[in-house]
């Protein structure tokens, strides 16, 4: 089974989950609050182990913040303002 | 205030919650399940905004696999016996 | 000065080093050969240090493969033809 | 082949590169210059090609800094003097 299967799972379990999402060519960004978007990872851990993967490394990358509401739009936009 | 401040108090975090955990140069593992482990990093998160950081990045890279029990120690061992 | 201030800087080395790259909400994907992809990353850490930032950590999460060549966009279509 | 065999032979080759090394349970920590760092990981993703393996993925977390020297050593120290 290629990787694409695996992660093609995963995607249907963020988007069942309700939680804003976007795939991209090494990772998928989720904008959410902790609990929801972690008990949809836990999900896909579940979901790829029951799919006959023996062993899964994920690499998250995440970030909070109290200052301001900022969306995932607004992230990349900051960023294209200053080049 | 340095990053080592907040490091050592996530790592009061994850030790009060009975986690066994191993603090190296560039990070911490951590073993145990996964909602004892990301309940504990999430009140990290909550206390590093606590002290005043209004921003926090966290990388996490986790593992699970259902073939085997394997420790932290494990994980080193089987290593260094193929060196 | 602003985190996305920084992150533009780099956008604009690692355009200028003539590699292909997608911004996106927390990250950069960039696809190119190792010692071109690897000099351009080392040429955003000086200018961040240049711009005034002492310290910096950058998570990059990097795949090679030797079965086929595989674009960005490859990557993702191969996971969106079976969602 | 196991996963620890890969790692054993990348240990192999960092240690041969002269880099100060220290294996952890989910990864490696490596102290030295940008060049000589960033040499021998590519040598390990060429290895472990050579060795058979079509598709690596390879997480790194980098830091670098302007401010003054500080070894691995002295980072864990910083931590446990705060705790």
């Amino acid at each position: 089974m290629s990787l694409s299967t695996y992660i093609a799972a995963c995607e249907k379990v963020l988007i069942d989950a309700g939680l804003k999402t976007a795939l991209h060519s090494y990772g998928t960004n989720i904008e959410g609050e902790w609990d929801a978007v972690f008990a949809a990872v836990k999900r896909c851990h579940e979901l790829v182990h029951e799919m006959g993967a023996p062993r899964i490394t994920t690499t998250i990358k995440l970030g909070t913040r109290t200052d301001r509401d900022q969306t995932m739009e607004d992230k990349v936009k900051s960023v294209r303002e200053k080049m």
